[in-house]
Formats: C-alpha cells, sequence, structure tokens
C-alpha cells in the first residue's frame, strides 16, 4: 500500500512504447470496466472504437490531447498537429471523419496574437482535411499551471467497415505510406537549435484522402499511423494484436537523408520517434502493389514503398532484415526517446 | 497590430460569462468558419453540436476539458466531474448518451494511487450514468507544467430532437431542477477551510436519467446545465438566444442555507456560481406543472421548482422580483468569481 503511495507517473509512461501500455493496463484498463458500445473499445487500445449503428455503417469516435513543445515548430503548430491527428486515428480505422471537437486549455498571460495563429492553423487544416470543427470548451489555468496551450480533439466518423489494428493475415505486404522520422527530428533539430543544417519539416497533414483511396484499392487488412514511439512501437503493436510476425527490408524502409543525418548526430533511431503524416497499412499479397501504385499518385504519397511482409513462424515479433542478410529484432522501444512531440 | 501582440488571455477568460463569450467571439468564432455539420454547430454556442443522420434521429457531440482546483473536493472529485459535465451536456441537448472518451494530461511525478482513484471515480460515475468510457489519450508534461491532472471527456449521444439553448417561447414556465450553488461554494468554503463549518458538498451528478424524464412528461422548449457562471449567465444566454425576457420570482429559487450562508461569509452571489447537478428548463405552461411533479419524484429533482416565466416585454432581460415587489436586472457576470470550479 505504502508503495503504491510512492508510484509516481514518470516522462515515459506518456511516450508511447511499452512505459506506456503498463500505465494503461495496469491503471486504466484495471480501473475501468464499462468500456465498449460496440467491435471495438478501449480494451482493444486501437486509434478508436466503434459504436454500432443500427442500420448499416459503423460510427468511430477517437481522442487526443496535444501537449507539443514548441507550440510552433518547422512545418506546422500544436493547432494543425490537434487537427490531423484525430483526423489520421479516424482515416487509419477506416473511417470518413464527421466532425471534430476542439478544447482548449490556455494559460493565463498567454498572447491571443499567438492563439489566433493556432486557430487559424486549425481552421486551415479542418478545410484542408474538409472536416468541420462543430463544438469546443475554453478553459484558462493561472499563470505557471501549464506551458502555454493544451489542445484536445476528440473526432467522429463514419464507416463502412472499420479497419482493426489486429487485422493483418500471414502472406500481407507491409506498405508505409512515405518516409519515416521527419516529425520526431524536425522538431528536435529544432529544440536542438540545428534547423539551420537542414530544410527539414515536420511531415503532419491529414490522411483521410489519401487512406480512403489506399482502401479502396482494396485487400487492406490494417493500417495505424505511426506517431508516438515511431513505426518500431507500431509494428510492434501490430504484430502484437495480430499474434502474427512481421519482417522489414531495412533498406526497403524509406528515409531522408536529413533524417538519418540528425538521427546518428543525436544518436536517436529514427525508427522510434513519431510521425504525422504516414501510415503503416497491410494488405493481401494480391492487391499490395496496387495500394502503393494508388498511394503513390497522391501528393502526401510519392515515397510510398512495401517495406516488408507478416508471417506466422515468428508470432508477435518484428525482424529487421538488412541488405547484406543481417537480421535483428525490432524492439518496441521503452517510450518516444523525443518527449513533447504530439 | 503591436497592441494586439500585447493583448493577453486573463483568468476570467476561460470562467464563463462576459468575459469568455468576448474570447470565444473575437478569437475562436473569427478564425473559425468550417463549423458545422448539421442544424446546431460551434456558432450557436449550445451544450454540443448536432450532426443529422440519414435515418431519423440526430447524433449529439460535445466536449469538456476539466481543470477543477483542488482535485479532490466534498462531494467529489475531478473524474466525477468529467464523467458527469459531459454526460449532463448531452443530456441537456435531449440526447441519450452513447458513449464517452476520456483523455488524461498528468504531471510527471502525480502519484498513481491518487491517479487510481479519479480514475475509480469515473468508472462510478459511467456507470451510475450508464454510458461507456469506449477510447482515450494519455500524455504526461514534465512537472512544474501544470497542476496534476487535467481530464477531457468528450461525448456522444442521440437525439430524436435535439432541445437547443434558444426555443423557449412567450409564456412558458422556467423550471429549475433543484437548489443553486452547491458545487461553487462547496469548492469555496473547503479552500477557504470552512468545511468544518457545514455539510455542504458538491451536487455533482449526472442528470439523463432525469432530464429524459422531464422530457418525456413533454412541452419542454430548452433545457441548460448552469455550470460556470451559474443560473445568472444561463438565463441570460437563454434570454440573449431566444430574444426574450425572464422574470424569476427570487423567493422561488431553492437555496440551501449552508450557500446563503457561504454566499453572505465570501460575499458571492450564489446566482453567479457553478452547478455540476442542476439544469434550467422551460415548458410549455400547460405542462410545466406535470414536468415539475415528475422531477420531483426522482432522487436528484427533489427540490424542483418553478422560478419564473419568460415573455416577450424585456427581450434578452433577465428581471428579478422580489417579495416585497421590487425588482432588478439580474446581469450575466463579467466571469464565475469562483475560479478552476469544473
Amino acid at each position: 500500500m505504502n508503495e503504491e503511495k510512492e508510484e509516481k507517473i514518470k516522462i515515459t509512461d506518456g511516450a508511447g512504447g511499452r512505459a506506456m501500455d503498463r500505465l494503461i493496463g495496469d491503471h486504466i484498463l484495471a480501473n475501468f470496466s464499462n468500456v465498449s458500445a460496440g467491435e471495438i473499445g478501449l480494451g482493444e487500445l486501437d486509434d478508436g472504437a466503434t459504436i454500432e449503428k443500427e442500420n448499416g455503417g459503423t460510427l468511430v469516435l477517437t481522442t487526443d490531447s496535444h501537449v507539443v513543445n514548441p507550440l510552433f515548430f518547422p512545418g506546422g503548430d500544436i493547432g494543425k498537429l490537434a487537427v490531423c491527428g484525430t483526423v489520421n486515428d479516424l482515416a487509419v480505422m477506416g473511417a470518413k471523419p464527421l466532425a471534430l471537437t476542439s478544447s482548449l486549455i490556455i494559460e493565463e498571460g498567454f498572447p491571443t496574437s499567438k492563439l489566433d495563429s493556432v486557430l487559424a492553423s486549425m481552421e486551415n487544416s479542418s478545410t484542408e482535411a474538409g472536416v468541420p470543427i462543430i463544438t469546443g470548451d475554453t478553459k484558462v489555468l493561472e499563470k505557471g499551471n501549464m506551458d502555454g496551450l493544451a489542445i484536445n480533439t476528440a473526432g467522429l466518423g463514419l464507416a463502412d467497415k472499420p479497419i482493426s489494428d489486429a487485422g493483418m493475415e500471414p502472406g500481407d505486404k507491409v506498405i508505409l505510406t512515405g518516409s519515416i522520422g521527419d516529425h520526431g527530428m524536425a522538431l528536435m533539430q529544432y529544440r536542438e537549435g540545428l534547423s539551420f543544417k537542414t530544410e527539414l519539416t515536420s511531415d503532419i497533414a491529414p490522411l483521410n484522402d489519401l487512406l480512403s483511396i489506399a482502401q479502396n484499392a482494396g485487400g487492406i487488412t490494417a493500417m495505424k499511423d505511426p506517431t508516438r514511439g515511431g513505426i518500431a512501437t507500431v509494428l510492434n503493436e501490430m504484430a502484437g494484436k495480430s499474434g502474427l510476425g512481421i519482417t522489414v527490408k531495412e533498406e526497403a524502409v524509406p528515409i531522408k537523408e536529413a533524417v538519418s543525418g540528425i538521427a546518428e548526430l543525436i544518436g536517436i533511431s529514427p525508427y522510434e520517434v513519431a510521425n504525422e503524416g504516414k501510415a503503416v497499412i497491410t494488405a493481401s499479397k494480391e492487391t499490395a502493389e496496387g495500394v502503393v501504385e494508388e498511394i503513390k499518385r497522391h501528393s502526401l504519397g510519392t515515397d510510398a514503398a512495401i517495406i516488408g511482409e507478416v508471417n506466422k513462424d515468428w508470432p508477435e515479433k518484428v525482424i529487421m532484415e538488412t541488405e547484406v542478410g543481417g537480421r535483428r529484432f525490432l524492439e518496441e522501444p521503452l517510450g518516444d526517446p523525443i518527449p513533447r512531440i504530439c
């Protein structure tokens, strides 16, 4: 009991990865039992949850609180992140986003000019994604109680057939819609004052259009956006939830030079940092090539590639195959090595 | 421009009332244009927004971020508040709550034992209200960035016919489901260390059951829960949105002795502080008595009363009539005089 009392929340508990899995399992899921209104509920720890509709179609509900530091960074700001992050959570569930909520927690003394920039950026992203922000809430905290601004967005979508994280099948191809690590490394270089060295910007973008095109190409079995904890976390989650293995061809994974450069410089793996405009998709081996072709035609998917394959030989494991034939496990990190990135 | 740059957010901007109306009007509504998916959108500043369904019934979406201080107080905690607040926003829209989201922002170092109490309390309230928490998000901020815990809940509901704030008609009766000021004054006495003097506790409760009973009694034209800014704010909002006037018989307004006692002691009007388990309802003069009778049968409505009447003689005004025949305007406060109450 005393020990329990002394247990405290750590930064890594909120950084995706295994530490957050523990927090969610031992505390949130341990306390909640009334957690489902359809096939996919809180217990599935998917990107959102489903609510069966009486007449075909399934409602998808999701939520995300954004506490990014800094609020403004190369390629975007907390407003763009708040809209795109939630639109993307709906999109990877296979849902067409219908509407968003916007709930602001503002620190006393926050300049209204900065607030206006963030709100304008939310408006731009909501227009780009074609999803209205239909209701909201505003709270103000005394100075010193937080750092400027936190934004929660919840999203409601409608799916013909929701796509879960767990749906992949043996033999499926693993598709990545573009290069990895852009968001995490863009924030990192900015924080470290390295921005002048590269043109690298965050990849934040709404993926609903791209992913509906991908779905129309057919044969998609699972989709997930590799945010906190990067593709190392997401691939392991997909393997764990399906009970299957994934082999990834290292040379097939698209990475920008600027990203690998910063990664080496600061000693952080681009596989473990957040992306905000990318998706991992599994598709049947019959349709995968066609899915990639369709994705490549879209401006957000030009670097799309098949990076690996699903197998039943290595249950719940992700294996990296190097060009020269080397093999190693790609482990789920304890947490995203870059804190406060979304 | 420079002046704009210097304009900063104030505590009152988040306390309900006129200051928050300005913040929302001049900044949020000024920046957002893509704000509607149905009849009631962001622009209506209602307790939630509507999304038309193709086959009868209307979806209602709402969101609320909770930053109450202290996190634990007489009669409840931030977890109970987070669940009941959002359930009630759906209920006063005339919607049956279908599901909730839960998004936690936790400060590094927050004791997991306290987190567990809050989560257990969310679970209890979600069970009491009969509404599942189906999806969530968890973020952790570095120590010193906020005060312990903030919880956002978004809610999805389904209404046969949504009830807006603006629906009241001349001649309608104004019903209050119970005594005013309990939540705000309970927090205030606790903060001021006066708890020992009274048994006063917050009135936090889920109102979905009570308000569905009220609706079944018929003739309801508008409903609103008087949270931040109290009934002074809510009555003025309802008058403003309908373009009609409200007269309130002061002696008819139920107030607990403990509440008026603390109110006098600290010089704060119970009309201007938050309630978390009460609703203001307008109903046709034919049905109002019956509605009150039905409400009184429910444990959360025993003190329900008709407190006034809607007229067209005083557009957008709220007038208090005292026992001895005195009359004064009940103004909307600049903001709730008690900060951080929800």
